[in-house]
């Protein structure tokens, strides 16, 4: 059975913790990777953690991540939520369950940071906690997981 | 120090279980009040949970709130979420950390319930887990309320 | 069999006959009441006949013809109309036909007064036939729930 | 007096019963006729009952019920409710009292069809009883001429 | 003659001294009770000062000056400004010459609160005065008073 | 050398004289006519004058015009102004000079009738004049047809 | 009885003839002085021409038309019909009979051309003759104070 | 077997050829059916080639070619494209696999030229070829007939 | 300590009692200005009151005010209050208590009237008093003035 | 001469076959691989085939089709067509004769899928036919280019 | 040879230094001038620097730099930016080349400030320099005028 | 010191010169280097010069500047400036001053080309002077250096 969930990172959020701390807070995305391992661990799920400051290589993981049988995956696409037509084609794609995850509560931003091109095709989106969202996450879909297994 | 949250819930919520199962499914609101009291109780959590059909009792109880120093407020507005600036105001007044809860994905629901006058002011928002996403509601909000002891 | 009919009342109606005559003509809601009996009698119906200026309320009355099995609803909700989406939702979770009245021809008046979150919801609307429309309103439901019976 | 009323239908409308039926039922416009001269007996009106998928003929009808002074008009614009100004015109034009019927509920369609040229000169509008509308046009039509007789 | 004058307050208005004094000021709803009393005084006129949460509590409160003759109305529907169609439809029933006023200046905030639906039925609107502007809508409304009456 | 004009009436401009006399006037189309023979004799230019209530015969009779080598068009679109692209691309293709007439002031009237699709393919617009806009346009075209002769 | 008539000129009509002739044509504007005149003449009418480049010179112009009871307006305001509220208030204040000439057909240019705030004032509204625009609209008023005096 | 195809063209399409030829080139409708019975005959399909300003005429023989039992339609509807929902409601009254065409690309003309009523209901949608679109839209007919006999 | 108060008035304004007399009423610009002497007198405050058709010029007075070391300003903008940025501009310049008046309700009239550039940079506005409000602007500008003094 | 058309394919498309086959169908990337060369054949033109995620990839390409002169460009930009104005530009910047395919309807799903930045730059736009619409465009662009030599 | 350049400055530019210096900074407009100067000197070329609140004024010297035969303009339009039609008239009446600049990044203040009638007719736009922008624009307005030398 | 500044350029600006080249001009990206070295030397500045038609490669090369401690940016995105929020992230993240350059007037061109995600986090934006725009954005940003120095 599918036990390793891909946790994919968009652009910029490789300087986690150097950023406008006072929106993103200080940890960084190492922290965040050792956080969801963690978390993982509880679930009995691998973690395949990665970031990419590019479009294209997010969207040929998403795709690697059904082509290898993946269980589920955690995205967390920074600015391409509010731009990328082509994230979105390759989580339905997928059919993967999916969780969107944003640190920041982006409701509280810029208008355009409110509409998410891939909300609609998640199972579930969270933001606003922090890189605590992450476990919140991972939580949230190991819960997924074995309810649909039953 | 303040140990009680608020769980408070809009119109219609307490036909949760009978009313479109297919969307909010099976569990009643019983149920999630039982899930609150256990996920509160792991954080040393009280929990007063409460469903109204009317917007007027939502901003008393919100008032209430701040008037009686709970900790922090969980609300799932329902279909005040899209027409109450009320309540939003009343949460503006309180200053407490608020999480905003949906049962259902409101992102890929009709245009109109995209829009929350509440998330704003919300510290974070979740949708999409059914009634779990109420338990990572009460976990991030009391990793919200130990950070900010420390 | 269900052989009642809620007929409900939105904000204001109560000053029906003294409020800009011009507009909604000069029967008070008493005459409607009167009207709506008659009408129900002639199609073996019983009609339970009510008024509020509280949103709340007439969700609460919408929740209890479900709760008691009416045989259906009539609503005129008045402003409710434009701003509600909880007395839709409440239309949604009863499942019983449910037609809407309005007393002027809402699509003579202002532009707001266009738009109704009920009607996507409702069976049948009617407009613009002064008080008359509630008759046309029980005739119609008469007509549907004799056929759905067959 | 006059005594015979114009029931003019739009395009496509000869079709019905065997368009998709699930939208507009399995009557025909055959038995629409037949049941808008039942309803017109009642109140001692002739009906005189036409289509057209030509938006100027339905306008030289329009016209043609003036010029043969007829006591009133319901009229199914169809497709044309929501592009014709020139059926708009032509209702002005007459001062005759006219009803807008629709078949189906059309709030609960595409956006486009929700909005109405001709319902701001219309008398009264109903939507969504099928074609029981038509019988319910017919006796509201007929209360207004009673009443406008006294 | 008319000699009292009824003093609206909507939602979250109770909590005025204590929410945002940044925005809103220090002074206590009490204090602005007690400034009406003393500028209703002056032009000989009784003041019956109330506040409430609820939308329907409103409506019923202006349909009872009506009914009981008040000589005018001065409201702050704090947020039902912005979403109560049933306010505006009360005060149009009434009759009654209505003062809308608002403490902050509401032009200086967010978008949204710079739409009102009671504002074109309003005879007068006056705000960003702090709680003087309740003096000044009183005497304003008093000049009215007795200029009508010549 | 072309010396006659077509002069085109879209629908409903056959009741002219009878219908809404406050916003047309009392003269028919008959002595608009007149009106127009007069001032294209006072030019030496024939008349051809033409009204129907069909968008496609509008366009067959645009078309004739260039066919038969007219001088020039004088149209009143009426309702068609609003709605039909076929009329526009029909004066396009002439390639004639031509003048939009409007009896009254559009711009003064529902904001619909302030966009006319025709309008960027006509020579010249006119309104508000009442009839005497036609004497005026042929005037108007007269004088082009001269400047251009030269 | 009033027979002069002011023909007022916006912002950079001063320059015409030599501001870029495909669209405005050589004519200079002593040329469409000479032209009103002459126009006006033929009826009797006197003409008082003026230009200027300033709103409030062109609102003072209007205001002293009433104070000298002047018999009507024509106004070409050029650049401030789509910015001047101020020239429309001008006009609605002195209840003169107005005509708005633009020389280009202002329908085939910007969008932002073809919004003007007078249009809604003006008696009549005339574009796309050219120069000659300016005789029709002098003619077309001459008629109208005709049959306003019968 | 159904082996017949109506191509039907729409309003000012018979001026192909002499009409902006820079636009539509110098072919003309006469061609355009040679193209057609060409195509049609590689594919044992006959083409009944119709052309007609006429909306409403348009609209009966898109019935008939139901009434018929025709193959499917090829529709080039011209200006009707962007103002007709009576097209759109044969089109989808007929349930007959139908191909749109248009023979510039219209994508790179006016905006309002870029809307199709007609396109949803399409079965596919082809532009800028030139004339030679219609060729293509009878192969990917054939196409799409012999693979749905399958 | 500064004691003087500029009262500035926008376009038209100068016909104030001859023009539209059942929406500005029939008191003159010379009554508001004695009134305002009067207002400013019971606070010790001198009146500098003026009015100007132009722009430019209400520009440098709200200069001169700050040049000059004025108490405050209250203006009327009249039509620039919907289309001039200037005006704003100099009252966010000046850093002056500035309070915004109205005489009609602007709220019930056209809508772009409903839009001030002003409102945001003012401190308060009132409309809707008739000239009454000229004095309430004073007495609420003296408040301001006297409790920022404490 | 130029005798190799680039066909070049979007993101996600590698995914054809497996991905949404009732909206997309059953055959592969190499199934339309195939198809295109077969097409390509019979009119003397080499294909290249290519599919990337990446938008930059594709930008790469087409100007590379340019540097290496091939005969048109045939591109399927799937997610990008909604979101990619640097492919737009691309395609300007070649010069090169190009025709837009999607599989699918676009017409018929999401509105954002009815928005196309390359459309306007495209000589020809297909949509609809299935895979088959590759064939279609190298044919429609095999006579473009054969009439272009002429 | 023209070897002048008009600096043209709109409203409360005469403020500079002492109006909100946190966005305009401490010079004054005696320091741009000199600025202005000192960079034009370097080229060869005289200023002519001048500053007006009224929007006719700044039209009057745009005209009159053409009929002077000036070398070009540098304008900073301020408010007039986003409210004057008329000076985007006036620049496009004289012909010469045009550089419009912005002290501040108007891009990152209020959203109606990024709207410039101007622009599209300036050669060139600068902003966010500070007043370092003066000299840019006129070095790059001497660049400009050497080149279309040669 | 920080004394490097990199200029990168974003998609199909590798192809200047050759690319529309009435838009663009003739001169070649190789001269915008040489341009840049030039301006750079001037004032103590290396330049580091870069183009890439990836999103993505451009976001690394913005985060490289700030781990690399370069003194700015110098960005014309081209097509990115429209659709990348990405960039923008990546720019607001490296808290270097950063300038936006575009060779043409983007405000003159089509409407989506006049919105740019990245223009709010820039400190200052040029357009329109050719290829001149890179040298004055490296002597503005030059200066922007040597004040913040001080």
């Amino acid at each position: 059975m599918a036990t390793t969930v891909y946790v994919l990172n968009g652009p910029n959020l490789n300087l986690l913790g150097t950023r406008e701390p006072e929106v993103y807070g200080r940890a960084t995305l190492k922290d965040v990777e050792a956080l969801c391992h963690e978390a993982g661990a509880r679930h009995g799920l691998a973690i395949d953690f990665r970031q990419s400051n590019h479009e294209g290589v997010l969207v040929d993981w998403i795709q690697e991540a059904r082509a290898k049988n993946m269980a589920g995956l955690v995205i967390n696409p920074a600015a391409y939520t509010h731009t990328s037509v082509a994230i979105l084609d390759a989580v339905l794609a997928t059919g993967l369950p999916t969780v969107e995850v944003h640190i920041s509560n982006v409701h509280a931003r810029e208008p355009f940071r409110r509409h998410s091109y891939l909300s609609p095709a998640a199972k579930a989106v969270i933001c606003g906690f922090g890189i605590d969202g992450y476990r919140l996450a991972i939580d949230g879909l190991a819960a997924m997981l074995t309810s649909s297994k039953d």
